[in-house]
């Protein structure tokens, strides 16, 4: 569970492919004929009696792996992936991933990112952060972080959205942070980023999708409320959840207690869910995620 | 917070009224006057800038409470209340409430209020277990509490509810406790019964309505399930929540893991919600609840 | 439970006397006989059967309360207070308790209240922070609150004890918090801020007192670490506490790794006791507290 | 994560063995090449970078494996453990381990333990109760498990044992549970069930080892009380922790009142810590556990 700095031997490695006989048999043998030594393993299938499928992540240390990566990646795939219908990837574990933040006017969910990646905890380097506002300007500049303003209208969405795709590029983005960025996404985005944009919604899902979650759980009366993290699909708040946390509250607070008390979740469930997917830690099939915390 | 026993001369005072000025330097010199020892007072306005509802629940002890609370509820009525549109109630903290427990095959959250009452953490007293099967009819038995079998049917459910109501009528019943009786109450039931029924339903409200809730959690992929305590209205669980709770889940649990967790919590959330229901902890408006606890 | 901003008119009275009956109908008929309505009320017997302390906080709405606020104080002291050997003090709401910060390298705990009252949930104001490093000098610089780095040696422990009391009277502070300050506070200093220091320790206290408590806990292998927030005595670690919280953790979790989790803990429980103490919602007796939360 | 019922060909490999590279790739390789298929895998080492204690669980179902196991044991003996220094075991999954449960007076951890098992929960089966008094017999008869009462005075205390010892034996038991036992076990027993003796202690230990932990919590003024469940060695409530939990609690509680808060938290830590052992999921190092939970 270590986070930050890793070992630059570390790698990850990603499988996903029916699940059958022998398939850690194999992998582990592959790793251990090219002197890895597997550090941490997790592994899960949907039906051990057949028919489902298989997630694997194993982490390794193996010496010069940044350099032996391709020949490696080549042999894996001819091996063991191709034989079994696998899915998978590699990863080196020092290689931070870069976060694109979209922040609206609400500032938390960006502050625990900012500070958690400054304490090392995130597993991730925030690259750029976008707005459609200028307010959390300044709370960015202190971290040497670019921050691009990207002013977002009725009539200018598409601009917009070619404009933070080019932002995206250019600060080799590799996952695209939504951190109470309070603008929908088009379906266009989404499908060029699929399971790469992350999504904070202020409610314990499916409970109060949509506007205003903190309103909606007063006028129901609920005695927890929540935040969920999940990956962002077409349609809302309905994509693939990564993590949730609750709070208890009672007939005292009213919704602008409900927000702050909230706060508090949704930042710490949001950074949770960001750092295990800078990790490689989730893996999505069909509408649900793998977490391997 | 203790449950039971409690002194003979505990009493409590439940009020409901407009807001105003003076209702707690009222309601104080009135118990004071009569020589009463205010033990623990909660209170709450739903708008303390005016207009809103308030809620008082005062626990006090006053010698010889018995025989003279008649002559005080008549006085409180003419010399507190009417002057200020109350709504009240006096309460013997001594005399428990009686339940009457519904079940049909799933023993679990009669279990935990069977061993409740026996541990003396109920603050109430099981007069009477109702159940469409006679699978439980055992486990009931040696608690010495009456056991009655009322099989329904889609063609006696009114014939079903009268035998029901004589059944509650005749064991002096205070409230209905629903601990997983997988039958809809009618209206005509519930109207008698209102705010005095409380269901435990499986998920977290108002998350997975209905049938099944745990493979409509399932199914959502969720990181949290949860069980509702709630008073019963017409509609659908719909009515004022009591209390909630979750418990984590992963990847790993299918259906019948997140039943087993789920029992757990279901079972907790009940027990407590009852205990709060009959130490009179719990006021409804609207379709909320203030819980005192 | 809002926070802040509140009313001018606002304010809190707390009491702490022999329990003794008629304690809050004279209160409240004080209160209401000067227009006052209250908003919120607690209170809390250490033995309701009779020779207990007791304990009451309430708010109120007052109308011109800044300006009626001596005029009151004086008359509650004669005609309520003094018969009934009550300790007691008035507050005004909308005056936000000053706090001094003290702090060395770690920033997690200065940096939560930093944030908090930036998004006004604290309910102080941070009006210095003081360190024996120059470390943090640049996260507080932007949010405009003095910073004073006070250095501390073995052979300067008076002088640096001096300066910063010199510093706590000039800034006019009410409340000194420890956010991880990592010297010893000397007695002469703790006996001038009774119950006005409050320190965060990075352990479920009494469990792993003193220093290295996650490398303790790690000894041990506890499933759970914890923080607890308490106020400042002499005895090391052993004032009374007024929040404690816990995270899960398990074998994969080394010494690091607590570190980093118990961060989060950290920060939520130091933040969570200053935002109650500064609402005068924490009273001290023996050596424990009444946490009216 | 299903309890029960198992498959009959489901089995569990457990190793423990220094950390060294080709361990699961030889396990793996073992069980692959005998046709079975893994359903479940767990590791762990100390220390990754080297030098440490690697603990592996693997469940997996292979047709036949009860006749077959003897075969397969000896065989992984030679060709895989012996030349890795492995400890290792194999287990049916579906020969659920025998318990013997002590208690005393207190009966909440006995009654969660007999209420799970009817359940289908606890993945163990309750093989026979032992009480120094006779209070709980009623209530383990109606689930047809033997009680044996066995007296405990300062006089007989190794008449005692050896009375308890051939009981367990005669119940072929694997297990023995102390569900809130207030007898001391002499080091001879303990000795004999290293690591096979489960006690519940009433606190979050390491605080507030021994007599009266409620007590000594109220004392303290903590915020949290909780439970703990250990293997038993011969110094008192020092031996390697299974699992802890919390309750959070206030200063309205008195001593009473963390009694019956902590029952719930008790039972649930106990038939948690017993159930994970029941499964092998739990491996002890040192003074130490690893969970696979």
């Amino acid at each position: 569970m270590p986070v930050l700095p890793l070992p630059t031997d570390r790698g990850r490695l990603l499988v996903v492919c029916p699940d059958q006989p022998g398939i850690i048999a194999a992998t582990s043998r592959f790793l251990f004929d090219r002197g890895a030594n597997i550090v941490h393993s997790d592994q899960h299938s949907t039906d051990p009696r057949g028919g489902g499928e298989f997630f694997l992540r194993v982490e390794f240390d193996l010496q010069g792996l940044p350099e032996r990566l391709p020949e490696i990646d080549a042999a894996f795939s001819t091996e063991v992936a191709a034989p079994r219908a696998m899915r998978y990837r590699f990863a080196l574990a020092a290689q931070p991933q870069r976060l694109g933040v979209f922040v609206s006017r609400e500032e938390h969910c960006l502050l625990e990112l900012l500070w958690q990646q400054r304490a090392g905890d995130l597993g991730a380097e925030i690259a750029l952060v976008i707005s459609n506002h200028r307010d959390v300007a300044p709370l960015v500049e202190p971290f040497g972080i670019p921050f691009h303003h990207v002013p977002v209208t009725k009539d200018n969405k598409a601009d917009a959205e070619a404009q933070q795709l080019a932002l995206l590029a250019g600060a080799h983005v590799d996952t695209v942070v939504l951190a109470r960025y309070m603008q929908v996404v088009s379906a266009a985005f989404i499908s060029r980023w699929e399971n790469r944009i992350i999504n904070i919604h202020h409610s314990f899902l499916p409970a109060f999708v949509g506007a205003k979650p903190y309103a909606q759980a007063h006028a129901r009366g609920v005695k927890l409320i929540g935040a969920t993290a999940h990956y962002v699909t077409e349609e809302l708040d309905a994509g693939p959840i990564i993590d949730q946390d609750v709070q208890r509250v009672d007939h005292r607070h009213g919704v602008d207690d409900l927000k702050r008390l909230g706060r508090q979740v949704e930042r710490t469930v949001l950074a949770r869910a960001v750092s295990w997917h800078a990790q490689d830690r989730v893996l999505v099939y069909g509408n649900k995620t793998v977490v391997f915390s």
